[in-house]
């Protein structure tokens, strides 16, 4: 399954640096992060859980991660970067050997529980696609080596036509598990 | 040939927002520039000279096409700004309905002449291998919609070891052809 190896090659903590780009007003947010991806077993509490309450409850995850953020934006003050700290709970149920869902207590677009779905194209880069309330989301993610991340992302308006803004964020390895 | 639909949907004129990522000092780069992108013909005189000093002189090519751009950096003052602006011809030689290389009088990571490898993963996504005298440098280019293209890129160097900058450049469309 596509989806074990890309996270067991995400777990570990990272330095994130990340654009946003802001297309109606032209305006660049600069964000520096640490992130950390743990894996979970699939008796985690807190994975059955959400599991449970999904519309999923019946299928079988296939390594499931927690993210865990810490950042700091030039666009915010001390007590706004506290918003740049969280987490989320992520499940992945494969389809197919490279596509399915993955089930988020908390999203990237916004901060509620979602559904992703997600594949792989041919050289591993996983697309994910998220409907939220008000806004649909399209996060990229792809290893340049080991030891590096890029992970690209469009946010546009929930009828998909107008686009909110994009971003991008390259991510160094700090630590392996 | 994809290559062909790639330069098609790419000509006009495009809003250019592009974030550089330094890794290794966790500097920001941003940079607004105005990008022209414009067909041309097998028997333009420039397409003609630049094929026939190179190692391609009698392959056929496929929609060369000519990029100038002009850009403002958040580094540099009026006078940097003008190393901003420039022009490449580029000339891509398909192999494959989906493969080839792209000759360029001027390249992206190194202003030299340069020939870069391509392929298309299967959603469309161009992804360019570009090797310089001191550098190698990996483009993506996909279309999010007609209006909104999105660029990627790593710069390492030449022993593909040492990650030197990436860069990201969200696109937006103002002048269709």
């Amino acid at each position: 399954m596509e989806i074990e190896t890309f996270v067991a090659q995400s777990e570990g903590e990272w330095n994130s640096m990340r654009s946003g780009h802001s297309l109606a007003f032209k305006q660049f947010e600069e964000i520096v992060s640490n992130i950390k991806v743990k894996l979970l077993s699939n008796n985690d509490q807190n994975v059955r859980d959400l599991l449970h309450k999904s519309d999923y409850s019946n299928s079988e995850p296939l390594s499931p991660f927690e993210i865990k953020w810490a950042g700091e934006s030039d666009w915010n003050n001390e007590k706004d970067n506290e918003d740049l700290k969280g987490s989320s709970l992520l499940i992945p149920i494969p389809s197919t050997n490279n596509t399915g869902v993955i089930l988020r207590s908390s999203g990237y677009a916004e901060k509620i529980q979602a559904v992703s779905s997600y594949y792989f194209l041919s050289d591993g880069t996983i697309v994910l696609s998220t409907k939220y309330e008000k806004t649909f989301a399209e996060e990229r993610i792809w290893f340049v080596n080991e030891n590096l991340r890029c992970r690209s992302s469009v946010i546009k308006s929930i009828n998909r036509k107008a686009i909110l803004q994009t971003s991008f964020a390259s991510e160094l390895r700090r630590l392996k598990v």
